[in-house]
């Protein structure tokens, strides 16, 4: 007998939900199975009567519920606060926008630094791998928890992206519209590359002690700043490094024949590393690189879309890439258009002209804007009507 | 009075040359002052009568004086093998080649971890902060030492591109042929920031010690590991690392949901980055990272080229590029070759095809084979007759 229950309630620990799932028994791709635990999520705009305007917005490898308004952890605005909000692109004044913390995360969400019901103690590197199904599973949960039958649309990009693609295949029943961003079917050689010397930074500090760290009072910061600083090199494009920084001295006018930050570039660089590190765990940021790193539906995307080729039509999709984007270029992102074309499901793809790269989708980018707004704008006028 | 004095004699640590300077009082260009050093060096092949046929091979980042046949510090084949021995592209038949370990290396030239005459220990960070032109200072000291008048040719890829062109315009009356591969007039934005990532990484390592590590019998082996691995990805294209890896597993049929090297590109990169410290020093691998950040001929190099245009036009120059080479891209050597053209400098321009990124110029790649032979074999008809 399932003794399976769910509790939403307010967060003690941040502004916004927590729903607490008892007794789920749910088997994660590893085989690990999770028994209880608890999805952090926030939600913008209202709910309409028909619960027919709900969009789910899946967050990037280091995003989290916090979409737009202001972030309780940086104190600065959400992630896609240019994105979302009264009057934005994606509307709160038309929208119910559901932001979730993904399984694994480290702002709610049950993850290696929650506590081990077991033990007592932070779980850690005793918390299995997830993958991004898991994620999504745990999502769908979520969704049906709130008694939502179908979400107007499902959003994301980067690892967000992802998520979209397996909400497409995992439950196109569940989904009106689907935009993804700046994707591909499967993590790349380079990609993971990036990631494996990202995670050896991280295990490479003494301060890590196997991922044990919270135990010991310190954490792994030096390792996974630059962990973060390799990333952030990659979320760029060579033109908007130039264009940023060029060869710009620091607060010196001539270079300093050492080792400080000379060049603006070390500068800002050192910044984005010090200031991850203040938001987000270690062990957490092993997991989703882990979870990026083996997404592969480069099989089983084409072969499900076709299957259920009735399903997925019913979908409107939307896929977009930024041309300066070398983590996830354009022909990536084509290829998934391409496999929906060839299915005759209805999809429209945009490369967005810019020089700002894979960040691009955080950025002011007025096409970009533009495309899902209009995108949205249409799909309202046929579904919610 | 000047007691400048210079000895040659063999090495006591490595099957090469040394050439002890002694009372040189060598300004740098940081402004510090170098009264004594050696310079460790190695050649191949027999000098002519007219000591004509000598050509001077500048070494990259991590390379040194071993070019070809075995290097003692690997028990590998030198790094440019495949492209300098008897009946090879260099041929060591009809040409005396010099390898030199660059100022501040770790190989026998006086560099961080040499004994400071001073102190009786290594100099470690106390070692002053050298520039391409100091390392061509130094080269040119050797070359005069050697009594050779006129360099046959003086040819190097990517940090030996740099010393290239401060030969070229600091030196010109000294060389005949140039060849200049995969490189730039300035290290850019991107690439600074990729260095500074390594640097920040052995700059974390607990056995770091503020360079001081030998002094503590340690070494900061995992962050200079960690380094390596960025820089390496850099030196590959996403092509090739489809091509040789792309998603393929490391000695398991499935994977195993965990950290370990799953991928074969993790467990590749982890060799890389272990074998890396048992032959390079870390504070060296700062200096030469950081000469590569402040070269920057951009101004200097077209004025110069124009200004000494009657003694740069008696060089022929080589001017060689890989297309799929993103950390000194075609259009940055480009440039290069554009300058001489403008000058009415005798130059050629050759992109290689290719799809193996940076590191094209150590393997084996027939048309950049091809192009060396036939440039130097031509210009040997003209010269040494």
């Amino acid at each position: 007998m399932s003794n399976k229950k769910v509790t939403i309630e307010p967060s003690k620990d941040y502004p916004c939900d927590i729903a607490i799932f008892k007794n789920y028994n749910h088997k994660l791709e590893s085989g690990n199975t999770l028994n209880n635990f608890k999805v952090a999520f926030k939600t913008y705009g209202k709910i309409n009567s028909k619960k027919s305007n709900v969009i789910l917005i899946c967050h990037a490898l280091t995003g989290d519920q916090f979409i737009t308004e202001n972030n309780p952890i940086t104190n600065k605005d959400g992630w896609w606060s240019k994105m979302v909000g009264k009057n934005k692109p994606i509307d709160t004044n038309k929208f119910f926008i559901i932001g979730i913390n993904v399984l694994g995360g480290c702002i709610g969400t049950t993850g290696p630094k929650e506590i081990n019901p077991d033990t007592n103690k932070p779980f850690n590197l005793d918390f299995p791998t997830v993958t991004i199904k898991d994620m999504v599973d745990v999502q769908k949960y979520l969704i049906d928890a709130l008694n939502i039958d179908k979400l107007f649309a499902v959003i994301g990009s980067s690892m967000g992206a992802m998520q979209v693609l397996q909400w497409i295949i995992a439950f196109p029943e569940k989904i009106c519209n689907a935009i993804h961003i700046a994707g591909a079917l499967k993590h790349s050689s380079q990609n993971i590359a990036f990631h494996e010397v990202g995670r050896q930074a991280v295990m490479s500090d003494p301060n890590w002690f196997k991922g044990d760290y919270s135990n010991h009072n310190v954490k792994p910061e030096r390792g996974l700043a630059v962990a973060r600083m390799i990333a952030h090199i990659t979320y760029l494009s060579e033109d908007a490094l130039h264009r940023k920084f060029g060869r710009k001295l620091q607060s010196r006018d001539i270079i300093s024949f050492g080792f400080d930050a000379d060049f603006q570039v070390e500068s800002y660089l050192r910044h984005q590393g010090k200031s991850f590190v203040n938001r987000f765990d270690a062990n957490s940021y092993l997991l989703m690189t882990r979870a990026m790193d083996y997404f592969d539906l480069t099989e089983k995307f084409p072969k499900i879309i076709e299957f259920n080729n009735t399903i997925n039509k019913h979908i409107n999709y939307l896929v977009i890439s930024f041309d300066s984007d070398w983590l996830f270029p354009t022909n990536e992102n084509l290829e998934i258009a391409k496999i929906l074309i060839k299915n005759n499901c209805k999809v429209s793809f945009i490369e967005i002209n810019t020089d700002k790269g894979h960040d691009s989708f955080l950025l002011n980018e007025p096409e970009f804007h533009k495309a899902i707004k209009g995108f949205l704008n249409s799909k309202l006028d046929i579904n919610d009507k």
